[in-house]
Order: structure tokens, then C-alpha cells, then sequence
């Protein structure tokens, strides 16, 4: 049960979009550098995977230890080596470096951009006046995706916060909405929409999945996350849109145990890039420094899990 | 396959306490005052349930909504009415209220207290002065679960520090362990008391159950959290205590969809109460203001859950 | 130049208010108990000062370790004492706690109370929230004044937030002012207000007076603060008032040395008590526990401040 | 009064240094980009003011706001104006680029960096990993100044955590101290030092040199801070070093109501940017976005305590 490569008129990246953008990771090689072939090996399974788009440079793609050199050229191999469009993360704590990233993605020929608020943004005029600093930097034509993630983050979005953003900046098209909890949050902003209180865009779901079971019956439009069987996330994604919650609800079910141990802070990501070395669409696991290894125990879980899960989904039979 | 009565020696507080204690909630009538007749039938439900003892007054239990007098008086009351060991949460930004509550709780008869740090503690020295304040309030020979919960308490406890707290306070039984992540830090202190670097203690892992699949195997005794099928816990003990790995994953994974439910911030209390609700053990899933509700879109994704649940559980046939 | 009894006329806890508001210390015995007949002395210092009133259980004195007994008890001795109107510090995790104490001062004879949010309020909806629920605790009659302190209370509210908070609640008839920087803030509200953008409502300054030589220039009506020479808080106060600036100036810069050492952290509240014992308003400076105390060598360079402040002001001659 | 040039066996960057490091503002034009001619004049009003060295790139040099190939030639070329050692701070939330910025400054002639943590380091586990990372990305022979900010930084070192990282790092040469409260920590790590439980080390105090009349006598070296008159703290650390306690204590009282305006959060910068201005090191006070400055009202309460301290101070005169 592969996912079929998607019509052209699927895909984008503004206020309609829908479907599912992977979180790409960033390969590495031993030696700590860029190990460009697993980099287009993983463009080339995030695609394979029927995804509508892909997000690059997000902080589960380490974006925060590259040299701005070696962010400019991650967005350049893979915008050259996919037809989907690319989201790329440009948080900053430096404005300069973010509207520098931004300009370079979009001239290479990105889809849009990707920004966050970070845990000293405490009262709302201060993330209000974040995001009005960060569409200054990124020009007020760039698309772009806000994340709302405090768990990570710290940075707490109401709903009349997200509101207030949205309405103004029209160039934000998109919601990569995974507070914690989420599903009451995207049943009001979607009543807030309807109600003409905030214009529309799109919403995509993260938190590692873990609720993806029940998002789309509350308003999400797909999913934006990194789990590393993106196939999986499109499959239950079209099984959502069919209507059938059953068969959705099996199949996410059979994946929870493991998008539960992706989740995990710090750790989540070796899980991550675990799998998706065993699925053969990286060549190696490691992580920039300072970054987290999976222990042989570790692997043995994932192994044990992987095991468990093949009996109910063949893309876990590796 | 309900849970049998245990027998009183396996019952207990202590460094060698095995199995499982439910953190209790606090039920409330739907005036805000405490319902006295539910508190007597959840101590049944959670004494039926097959479990080693109850926390209660925990954070889940609403413990810092409630006046000195309601928690003493909640603190006697399970006391009175089970026999098996009571834990009593008594952390408080009071140290005089804390050691007041303790000694309050011990003279009732309960087995011991739990304390845990809070945010303003960053430095490992800031960390030990408060439980040296704590302990000086209780008193030294008041056996005591530390909480290790850094998501919701935001205090940082590195394994040294577990050891340092663990060293210089015998009277410290049990490590209540829900870090995030937390298997390899399990197999980190087993391996640091195999090697005599600090001594001996129960560890009962919580963060509601999310990773009771593999927390045994990597060194827990137990749990010590919520979830409202503490029933389902005590058997997945004994599964994992007679090494049915398989099993133990089987019914771990059917209960997981709910465990992610009651396990998210704010409205997983809702969760929780709801399911003792409809389980009988409580008459009413109202919390004390400020709480938050299940809305009824809420309400049936959890009784969706419970259908889906009831085909492999048949405890959750209601 | 020492003060004069206000006239009844002049006291008052409103929208009006104008003048000092010390926040008194809790004096306690070496044993750690209540010394009740230093705090008579300390009340009668403070009303001997000049001050319009007095606020007591605050952050500062040390309320968080006091049991609700002690607390009512101060506040009963406190407001049969003195003439002057008292206002009561309620913050508590527990809002059940916090109406309580609400209300049996003001059954006592108190003439308001104070409110803070805390570290854990994120947004405005969630600072919104806390306001909300504490109005609801102390009953929408209680005039209260609101703390607006994010150095030690980690919570960021903005000019729009306290508009929205003062336009909600009729009830809160003070602002005691002490963000960090604080000019051009105090500005910014007496705009708003001149705009018909938010109500009216007296502001007394804080920060341990760090800024009281610009503060009432820029619209403040007073300081709500504990330096240990309210006298001077008072005759500054005066100073402003009849527009003597240099006055004004000559007279903070003699006490900024030493308002800056009762302006650190922790320690702050040790050179405080410290004072108020050398002045002879309380006979030890004892806080309860966990506290700081000064070291012999932190003493001298107070009285060597208080030395060097005699030359310039008699009240320093002890 | 004005302050000598130091002869250049006094100056250096080492565990000996004594004397005064101010903190470099980054001037810039009107239109945002760096300043060149104004660096220039800086750089030489620094060495004028009879500094030992000169610290580039801190926070309040706007360094987190400026392109790597930025912070490089302002590195390059403060070290080429001046025979005053530089120290360049390095701190970025990526190890590579940290470690980018080191490398390039050393190879220019920076006499070492400086270092510090950041808000996510809760555990002291997490803050020696931290400094393990720093030190492997800068090179073991590298010298560098720990500073030690919590009210800025959030992250909070204790004595023994000094020791440990100290004892850990020989390369760390210096101690940025500006803890708050700051003296008696002084005072304990000059005690630990003498007690051979922790090496050797410069200590220049800062937190904007609001304790720097009484900062020498607990064991402080002299002082690493921005004031906006480097040369007023240059003559109080050699009243200081020559015993002068009274007129150190005067020149630093006449001093102070300036040294509290600068040592507010945010437009604190301001106002020395304005005051450098004024005193002709930089031809204008704006920052890069996004900056805070100073209203009318704000410049002319700066301009009113200048002219006070012009009577006492001539340096003010301006």
C-alpha cells in the first residue's frame, strides 16, 4: 500500500494546502559533516512517500548547529533534487540571519518559510512584536508557516494571539499547530474562522503524530511532522478524508508505541534517525554534536517495536 | 482477569516496595465541595484494583486547591478506610505547611509522604538546600517518595543529584520517575547503585503510564501514576514480573491510545475523572475551579477510545 | 524634618490614592515564631513615618512561610493597631486559600488587598484567567491593588494587559508599579488613561524605590515599597509634590547606595531587617526559614553606608 | 583626572589580570550597518580611558543581532586599532559557529573569548556539558572568561559549580562575575581559592558596576562592564587598590544614579549609547532592530543627571 506520487495541482504551500509535510532530518557522516547522497536518498523517500511538500532546516533537522553556508546549501540540493514544494526553517535569534536565509531559500526557489517564537517572548505585545520584526526581515511577499510549540518552544499562542498574527500578516499562510493539548485549540480557531474573527489558512499537525488520530475530525488539514514513516502519516491521512475512522484509527494505532518513542525530548530524534537509517533512507544515525545516541538497549526497543509493528504494517518488515 | 487482594507482606513503603500505587484524584460534587461518598468509593476502586498502596494528594489530585483542613481531613478519611499504605503529596511553598501536613498525616497512620522541587531551583546546590529544608520539616525518620517530574515541575534532577538527595537522606524511599525521556536514566541509576555509588530505593515510574512497556525491564519496581484503569497496570506488572513480554506489550499497547489521552497537560485530569465516572469509582468528573472540562466533541473521542479499548480490555465494557 | 500624622482626610486605599504605602516586614523571635510585640513597634514605625498606609503579607514578608493562622493573626493585630488603612497580600497558589484569607481581612477591617500572578501564566488569555479567577475568590467587591512585578514574579503584563485587566475589574484600584524598566511605561499608562483607553486608578511604585527620583515626574502617585526609611520615602514623596526637584534629587541620591543593597535579591530582605532592628522598629532580624542572613562582613558595609548617609540625613544617625 | 596609559606589563588576559575590561557598545548608522569610523573612535575612547583590555561582542554589543562575517571584521579591526588585549565573546546556541568565531579571533590576535550559558541549562550535569562542549569547540588552548549572568542569562552557577568547571577547564582564565547578589560569593570563592579547592582566577565584576564600591574588598580584580565611563571606573578601581576607601566610596556614589539608568533591561543600552554619544566615542545612539530608545523625556532625564554630575564630576561636563 504505497502512496502514488501526487498531481501537481495537490501540491503548494498557502492558505489551502492539505496533506502531509514531512520534517526532514539532516543526515550526517561520521565524520560530523553534511553527508549530501543521504541527503538526496531522504528528498527522494519523502517524496516516494506521497508527501505534499517537505520542511526543511526545523529543529529536529539540527538547523540550529549549521554554519549559515551549509544551511544556504541544504536548501539549494534539495529544492534542485524534488518537484515538491520546500518549507524552510529560518527561525534566528539573529533577524539579520533569519531575513538572510529567508531571501536566499526564496531565490533558490523555496516555497515559503517557517518561523517560531522562543521562551523570552512573554506578553503578547512582545510575540506580536516578534512577528511583526520577523516578516520585516523575511519581506511581507515571502509565505510562511508559524509553529505554535510550546512545549519546546515556550512561547504560549492563544487562540486570539494566533488571531492577531494571522489577521496581521496576510503572508502567513499556514499553522503548524502542535500545542499540547491541540485538539480543542483546532476546533476553536476553526470556529473563530468560520465565525469571520481570523482569515483562513491551512493547518498542519505535529507533535510527533501523537494525535493524529483524532485531528483531522477537528480541523487539521494534514500533518507537518518528522515521523519516519511518512507513507504511513499520508496513508492515514487519506484514510481520514475518505472517511474512514475505523481503518485510520488501526493503522495509527498499530504506529502509536512507536511515534510515542519519537516524541520523547532530546532521545526522540535518535529514534528518529534510527529508523530511518533502517529503512534505508539515510546512511547513518548520528547526530551533530552535542546530540544524543541511542544505546544498544536503545536500538533493541526500537528493534523489539519494529518487530511488533510489522505484523500489522508491511513498510515495518525492513 | 480482575486483580486479587494482595496479601499484607507484599503490601508497604519502602527501598524493596513493588507493584503499583494510583495517584489519587480528588473527587468533588458539583458545588466545589469535597464528595466524601466517592472518596470512599474510588479508596475501594483503587484497593480492588490489585494496587500496593495510594498516593493521594498528589498534583492530579487537585492538591493545591484544597484548604489544610480538606487535606487532612481527605488524608484520614482513605486512611481510615483501607488498608493499604497511604502516601500523602505534601509538597507546599510553605515549608512549616509541609512539615504541618506531613506530621498531621503520620500521626493518621499513613506510610509516608512524597515531596517534590519546584522552578525557582536551578543549581544542584539550590536543589539540595530544599530538600534539606524539606526534610528538616517533616522530620527524619518520615519515609519519602521523591518526585522526579521536570515537565510539569520544571525542576532539573541529574542522576548525581538523584544520588546526592538519595545519599544524604535515608529516609528517602522511592524515586517517583517521570523524566521525559526516562528508560536509559532508569538503567543509569540501577547501574549506579550496582556499583555502590548510591544506595538502594524503590523507583515507581509515572508520566501517567506512557512508557510502562519498557520501564520494568530497564529497572522500575513498579508505577505510581493516575491512569484510570489502575487495574490494567497491575496486571501488566504481573505480566512483565513473569517475564510475558509479549503480553504485557499487548495490553500495553491496546491501553496506550488512552493512557496519550489522559496523559496531556490540563485537560488529561478531565480525561481521567470522566473515565472514573463512567468506571463507577467516582460520581462526578467535575474538578475544583480553575479546572477545565471535556467539551462533548471531548467526550466522544474518550468513549470512542472505550469502545475501541473494550475489544481487547473487557474492563472497558461500561 | 521628621513626618507629620496625615489627617484621616489624606488616608485611603481608592483610585485616589496618593502617598507612601510601606510593605512591612513580619518580624519573627530567634525560636522562628511571630514576634507580636515587635510587630506593634514596626506598625507604629510605620505610621509614625507619615505613610498613607501600610500593605503587609507580601512577597517580603515572607507570607509564603506563614501558616493561614499566623496570617489572619497579623492581619487582625496589624488593623486594630494603627489608623491607617491596611492592605492585605493574598496571592496563594489556591484560590480557595486566597479568597479566604481575602475575606477574613477584610471582615477584620482591612481596606483592600493585593493580587500577583504567577511564573506559570504565559499569555494574556491565561493572565486574563488568573485575574478573572481572583476577583471571583475575594468577591467583586474587595478593592485590590495589582502587582505588576516581573523581575521576581516572572510574569510580563503588558500596557494592554493591565488595561484589560483594569477595564474588567472595577474593583482593582491600584497599580503597584515595579516593571523593569519602569519610565517609560508609567507614561505610557497615564497617556492611555488621558486617551479614555483604560480607567483611572492610583499607581504607587515599587522596585524597592530603585527609580522613585523620575517615577513621580512620569505619573506615579507614590511608592508601595519596604526601604527600611519610609521616613524618607515619605519626605521625598513631599519633595515631588511641591516641585522641588533638586530636593528631591539630593535627597534620593543620599539613599540610593542603600536602597540598592535592600534591592537585591534574597539578601535584600536581610539588609532590611537589618535596618528596621538598627532603627529599633523590630528586635531581630531573623527571618524564618529558608532565609538569608547577613554575615558579619555584610553587615559593616551596611553601617558603613549608614555612616556615610548620616552625613547627609539624620534619620541615619543610630 | 584623566586616566594614564597603562604600561603594557600591567595589561594581558590571563589569571593575574586586574584592571577594567569594558564591554564595547557596536555603533551603527543610521541606515543599521556597522559603524566603522565610530568603531574606530570607540576603540581608541576605550584605550584613552586607561582600560587594562577591552571585551568586543558581548550581549549588550549587539552581537546576537550581527552576520558572522560582521562579528569577524569587527574583531579584526578593534584588534588592529588597539595594543589593549581583546577578548571577543563568542556565545551562540551552535558550537560551530562558536567555535567558527574563536578560531578566526585567535587567528587575528584576540587575546581569548568569553563564554557563557544559556537559559535551557537547568541541572549543573547540563551546565559542565555545556562548558565540556564550549571548550571542545574552542580549542583547550584558547583562554577564556566564564561569565556568570543569571539575570540575564537564566542560568544559575554556585560555587561549587565554579569549582568544577574551573578545575575541569585551565584554559578558563577569568571570572565575569555578575551574580545577583554578587558579595558574598565573592567572598566564598576567594575563600574556596585559599582553601585549594578551586584553582586560580581573574574576577572583574560587572552587573553594570552597580556594586563596585564594595565588589574590591570581597576579592575582586577590577571590573568588565559597560559603563559609559570607563575612565570614572578605572579611577575608583585605583582608589580602591590604593586604600582610598571614602573616595572610591564618593566618586562611585556620584556615579550611581547613572549606573542604575544603564543597568536597566533593555533601553539601558540606550542610555549608553546615548551617553557615549554625548561624550563623542560614537556619532549616534541607535541600535539595530530591534532596539529600544530613549523618548525626549527619557533623554532628558539623562541630560538632568549628567549636569549633577558634572559638579562632582568633571568628566561629565560636556
Amino acid at each position: 500500500m504505497n502512496a502514488q506520487p501526487k498531481p501537481v495541482a495537490e501540491l503548494g504551500f498557502n492558505t489551502a494546502t492539505k496533506g502531509v509535510y514531512p520534517i526532514a532530518a539532516t543526515p550526517f557522516n561520521p565524520d560530523q559533516s553534511v553527508d549530501w547522497d543521504s541527503l538526496d536518498r531522504l528528498t527522494d523517500f519523502y517524496e516516494a512517500s506521497g508527501a505534499t511538500g517537505i520542511t526543511i532546516l526545523g529543529i529536529l533537522g539540527e538547523a540550529g548547529k549549521l554554519d549559515p553556508e551549509e544551511s544556504r546549501e541544504i536548501a539549494a540540493r534539495v529544492i534542485r533534487r524534488t518537484r515538491l514544494p520546500i518549507v524552510v526553517g529560518v527561525s534566528n535569534p539573529s533577524f539579520t540571519a533569519m531575513g538572510r536565509l529567508a531571501k536566499e531559500s526564496m531565490d533558490l526557489g523555496a516555497a515559503g518559510v517557517m518561523i517560531a517564537g522562543h521562551a523570552a517572548l512573554r506578553s503578547d505585545e512582545q510575540i506580536a512584536a516578534h512577528f511583526r520584526s520577523a516578516v520585516d526581515a523575511i519581506g511581507p511577499d515571502t509565505p510562511w508557516a508559524l509553529q505554535d510549540y510550546p512545549l519546546t518552544l515556550s512561547v504560549v499562542l492563544s487562540v486570539p494571539m494566533i488571531a492577531r498574527i494571522m489577521t496581521e500578516h496576510p503572508s502567513c499562510v499556514m499553522l503548524k499547530a502542535e500545542d499540547w493539548p491541540q485538539l480543542e485549540k483546532l476546533s476553536t480557531i476553526r470556529s473563530w474562522q468560520k465565525d469571520g474573527k481570523m482569515p483562513a489558512f491551512s493547518i498542519l499537525t505535529a507533535n510527533g503524530g501523537l494525535f493524529l488520530d483524532f485531528e483531522p475530525e477537528r480541523g487539521s488539514d494534514g500533518a507537518m511532522t518528522g515521523y519516519a514513516f511518512p507513507d504511513a502519516l499520508v496513508e492515514m491521512d487519506a484514510l481520514h478524508r475518505r472517511g474512514e475512522r475505523d481503518a485510520a484509527h488501526d493503522l495509527f494505532d498499530a504506529h502509536l508505541p512507536m511515534i510515542r518513542m519519537e516524541q520523547q525530548a532530546g532521545v526522540g530524534l535518535a529514534v528518529r534517525k534510527y529508523l530511518l537509517m533502517r529503512r534505508g533512507a539515510i546512511a547513518c544515525d548520528i547526530q551533530r554534536k552535542p546530540g544524543t545516541a541511542l544505546t544498544a538497549q536503545g536500538r533493541s526497543e526500537i528493534d523489539y517495536l519494529l518487530e511488533r509493528l510489522a505484523r500489522k504494517d508491511a513498510r515495518a518488515r525492513l
